[in-house]
């Protein structure tokens, strides 16, 4: 069973080797896998407004968070990120943070999620978000530098909540 | 005649009225009219690649900056933001700008351009970016909180260089 809940002072721990893999394999997410730790987590934990891990057996198996998308004026749609360790996926951890992360970012006062950079090679995780009710919002002409295939398109997705 | 040329070390004392103006006008940026100083410096000056200015008669009319819109695997598409003098309307200055970004662009390395928050009401803007060869990449329904307007739809912008 997977259990979700916020990240506590210890879960970076568990979070960054997720990361650093994630980034390592260079298909889903921008960044360099040559990010410093401070700068992982500073990302992940310091500048969201929440982030979760979720936990199999008390070992994290997989990570999100939600953050405002854009300032003031832009900050009721909230931008969410999500990473599922390598040994743990097609397990359906990807699609239970989703879950929870719609009901959290209600929670937190969010009226929208958008996820601004969805490679389009991406295609497990566009199943989750279309399954979970999000739409293709535009098209980004190679716009991701995927590690294995080179230039590749990449989609904006939106969701009311 | 409109001179544009990269910003200097005493240009943030024309560019910053100009950005409390247009923030405090709501309803083309997202950011708060009560942003100090110190973050509209950063945001529009320390934290681009390169920031510009429009001036004529030797005073600053309009500004626009560039910067990677991602890090890393998406850091080859640049994001822009512009801004004209609330008094140097209507004469060009936008259009003068947004050529001479695309050219900028291309000459710091960048492939592609994206604007992630055009305010859909911004009917001069988008003209402007169409004219200049964007399209209309996506819609973002009721993501930007206008401040006469309330709720209104932003689109993103995309055009390859």
């Amino acid at each position: 069973m997977t259990e979700i809940r916020p990240a506590g002072k210890g879960d970076f721990d568990g979070i960054w080797p997720i990361m650093r893999a994630v980034f390592e394999e260079g298909e889903t997410y921008p960044h360099s896998g040559a990010i410093s730790e401070e700068a992982a987590f500073d990302y992940w934990i310091k500048s969201p407004t929440a982030t979760y891990v979720a936990l199999d057996g008390g070992r994290v198996k997989g990570t999100y968070y939600v953050r405002p998308n854009q300032p003031h004026r832009g900050a009721h749609v909230c931008n969410a990120g999500y990473m599922v360790s390598p040994e743990a996926r097609n397990r359906g951890v990807g699609t239970a943070m989703g879950r929870h992360s719609l009901n959290q970012a209600r929670a937190l006062g969010f009226t929208a999620m958008q996820f601004n950079l969805v490679v389009a090679t991406n295609l497990p995780s566009i199943r989750i978000w279309e399954k979970l009710g999000f739409r293709k919002a535009g098209t980004l002409p190679k716009a991701f530098d995927h590690k294995k295939l080179g230039l590749v398109d990449a989609l904006v997705m939106y969701r009311e909540l």
